[in-house]
């Protein structure tokens, strides 16, 4: 049944809009690059150690780009630090105006994202803006529904999905215009998942920058998976959207693995095997939430595109996951490894995962186009 | 801002395909109805108490109805005194032919879900339906990518939407020109979301049958979650699903949450109030994660439509939060309270909670349309 597959398309066409390229460090977001998946540090920046313990468990699950908030002088001057030791490009977080923006470009960050709407003084901008060219840093221009400046909440009388567009135009044309600098990124969030979803398409009608997409204030994690995937998932399928920051309040490193979860499902990434599992019932012979868990987890190291299925059920397990490549199920101390539909071994339940591990390997063996490189 | 929001459309709009209208017992599906949530028990149905309880639970966090295994004798006979206890309609899942599933209409339970593909014996099925007709029990036609009839699959070669849609429609049709029987409901389900969507799709524009949607083995709780999201949001988004089971690899009660979640997010059906909450970064001032985690197990039993923040800083907090009915935000010790955006209230930390449920509850005194009744 394996190679069946082509037969039907597996997963949805997108057909992405061309957007400009831009770099943060040697990253380079939009056009054809892969959609760059990024996330936030939620640790004090100040803490350095702490940092970039959580910035190294970010990059081993995928991360690519990473935002740390510089709330105050010490977390700016832990900086150079920070970039020096991060596997990934580091982007500081300036909420509002004032000379930190300015210390975290002299620490080394390849990335600034800003939200010109809470600089009250223009000149500021500008010159944060001449400093940011000067490094080749890439700016995000992130416009939150929460903080729209003051004239055009005053002219839309609501924080909508076009008062967003039209600040964030506006401050996209000022600096192109003003400044004649391009290294620029652009987001729109509200955490209304619609109203965000419908400021991006405004957006990219009117733009080629690349779109940073993400929803704001998702909150933690069903929800705000829930919330990420009908927003990303809707603006992917219509071709928008060059990196993602999934937002949970979770640790941060669950941000991640839901990005990559939705870019797999959309067929725009694939970094570690899918894996299947049934819901469990009141037929299942095995404890199956540990075992799927396990295999899970050592999944997330194997860099292939595989679908592996954990089922309950000795009977049914190898038909009704017939579609994916390798699969066990269990019962009643004996567990089943099935390979493309047909059981290819019997073992007990104790040497399941192992037997299991080493048929993957041996599949990978007789596939290596299924790697990831 | 608070009533600000009628302004712009706060949800996408959708139109339900209009379908038949039937019963589970008391709870009518399809047609104008709201789309029921139903989900399915883990524990050994035999276990009564066991069963019972989780189905309890299952019933306090908004489930419609009820699915239980079968898979043996004892199950079965344990199904009297479920149905007996059971707050709502249970639904026995037949998974292969033989006595059972007549077993289980004669202990009294309100549904059937059986899968037609797997009946080698045609007059068992025949003897099934009619057992079904006389004691009225709805009949789910669950289809599986993983159990199509051999004919089917031969026809072709590959378990594809057509193919899933095609064993469908030959079932449907044939209950109701053989049986003259109507109260009938349609699943057809596959672990590739992209392929369950189509198939629903196809299924839809051939029949007015109404659907319960859900994608099969999606896998645990993020990547389940991410999976049932894309397709059961891209259906709703097209009119299309009456039931939705959220199928998960964890606790069933967590299906319940991210059906729900799905449904507030596409304006489909509200239960209990967001709760929205920033992600925490390097700026937040106060634990913030178990903070979010009370205020959200706290609204579960609310039933009123309310959009609560919980924010980590104090600075931003009122202002990024502004869409929100009412929030908290807390940092050093102090912890404020804000309504549409003012700040209502700072009290110290540990009283913040308290505080904040009564404003909720003042709110509600104050807007008793929020109610949901």
């Amino acid at each position: 049944m394996g190679n069946m597959r082509r037969l039907v398309a597996y997963y949805p066409k997108v057909k992405r809009k061309k957007t400009r390229v831009v770099y943060v460090g040697q990253v380079a977001i939009g056009g054809e690059n892969p959609i760059r998946v990024q996330s936030m540090t939620s640790t004090p920046t100040w803490q350095i150690k702490e940092t970039l313990s959580q910035i190294e468990r970010l990059y081993q699950a995928g991360c690519e780009l990473v935002r740390v908030a510089i709330p105050d002088e010490k977390s700016v001057l832990a900086l150079k630090e920070i970039v020096k030791e991060s596997p990934i490009p580091v982007i500081a977080d300036l909420h509002f105006a004032g000379t930190l923006g300015f210390k975290a470009l002299e620490q080394g960050v390849q990335g600034l994202r800003i939200n010109p709407g809470t600089f009250k003084d223009r000149s500021k901008l500008d010159d944060l803006i001449r400093a940011c060219k000067e490094r080749r840093v890439c700016v995000r221009i992130g416009i939150n529904a929460g903080s729209l400046e003051p004239e055009i909440l005053e002219r839309f009388k609501y924080p909508s999905p076009s008062a967003m567009v039209e600040s964030a135009v506006r401050w996209v044309e000022y600096i192109v215009e003003k400044h004649d600098y391009y290294n620029l990124k652009v987001s729109l969030k509200s955490s209304n998942w619609w109203h965000t979803v419908k400021a991006y398409q405004l957006f990219a009608r009117r733009s080629d920058f690349p779109l940073h997409v993400g929803v704001t204030e998702a909150g933690g994690l069903i929800p705000g998976t829930v919330k990420n995937t009908l927003a990303l998932g809707y603006l992917f399928l219509k071709g928008i959207g060059d990196t993602i920051r999934v937002s949970l309040t979770a640790d941060p490193v669950e941000e991640v693995y839901v990005a990559y979860e939705i870019l797999r499902n959309l067929g725009l990434r694939t970094l570690y095997p899918e894996v299947i599992a049934c819901p469990t019932c009141g037929r299942c012979e095995i404890d199956l939430m540990p075992l799927y868990q396990k295999v899970v987890e050592w999944a997330r190291n194997i860099k292939a595109n595989l679908k592996l299925a954990v089922m309950g059920c000795v009977v049914n397990g190898p038909g009704e996951a017939r579609l994916a490549d390798l699969g066990i199920a269990g019962g009643k101390g004996v567990g089943i490894i099935f390979r493309e539909g047909k059981i290819i071994k019997k073992v007990k339940e104790e040497d399941l995962l192992k037997a299991f591990f080493e048929e993957v390997e041996r599949f990978l063996q007789d596939h290596p186009e299924r790697f990831i490189t």
